[in-house]
């Protein structure tokens, strides 16, 4: 399965794709950072990261996507935007019809780190170990990015599994 | 010209176009509630308000966008979810190329109230009244999308004045 990761913001929005299947190591895709200019106005703002979530889709063709969840308790100053961000990319998986779930940093973190507090350092060395890449991924924004596919690789086949058990006879 | 007011929400966005010219009364073309279903997941409910708001903009045809702006004034509890819902009402216009500005919650009742702490009453009485309506517009929480598509006409003609001002030689 692919899953796309999205890691939205308005000045940088992480996006990344890995190919993977429960219980394995996943493979990179690919990763990249989509930004808007700061100085234009946000419908400008909106449309170029839809366009580029677009342009990210249609090459990279996942057939999930997972978005990074946003929170009041992030910085308040940057939460709307952050929010707009997320309104976009989260439409841009739905509009498709692809599956599109949405998690916390806490089980994005506990994911790939095994603790929802790991720190970003943490974060960046387990994505490069569990997609054996020879570096950490560049930008180091979209190792977010990363996190949030994984996570929906992982947690998505368990959710799955606990779902068929659910409903096979006892 | 036709402009198109959005006051966005994710349980209820009201949508409203009005035509008119500077320092004319406007003239109500359609007015609106887009709800989505406060059961569902967020991706089913941006999808259902994006296609509600492309549905209205294809049928009535606006040619300029106004849209509420958020703050982190606004109920924390709901900022997130109205924030998202405002990123997909900015992106509706943006990406069909239409002018599309933001307006405070202050600048839109001082633009048909006289006053930015108007209350809803009073938004609701005026919108009646510069519109010529017979009853006050229904559901009533669309009131709100018509004073910012008044606001922008208003507005939009004060600034467009002001800007060929500028450029013409004194």
């Amino acid at each position: 399965m692919r899953v796309m990761g999205i890691d939205p913001g308005l000045t940088r929005c992480g996006v990344g794709v890995v190919e993977g299947s429960p219980g394995k190591a996943g493979r990179l895709v690919a990763v990249d950072v989509i930004r808007t200019d700061s100085k234009a106005e946000l419908p400008e703002r909106l449309r170029a990261l839809d366009a580029g979530l677009s342009a990210f889709l249609e090459e990279h063709e996942p057939e999930q996507v997972a978005v990074e969840r946003v929170f009041s308790q992030h910085n308040l100053a940057s939460v709307i935007p952050t929010a707009q961000a997320s309104g976009v990319a989260v439409l841009a998986g739905a509009k498709r019809g692809l599956p599109t779930a949405t998690y916390t940093p806490s089980e994005a973190k506990a994911a790939v780190c095994g603790s929802g507090t790991a720190d970003k350092r943490q974060v960046t060395t387990m994505v490069t170990r569990i997609l054996r890449l020879d570096a950490p991924p560049k930008p180091a924004d979209a190792a977010d990015a990363l996190a949030l596919a994984i996570c929906h690789l992982w947690r998505g086949a368990l959710k799955n599994r606990l779902a068929r058990q659910a409903r096979s006879p006892r």
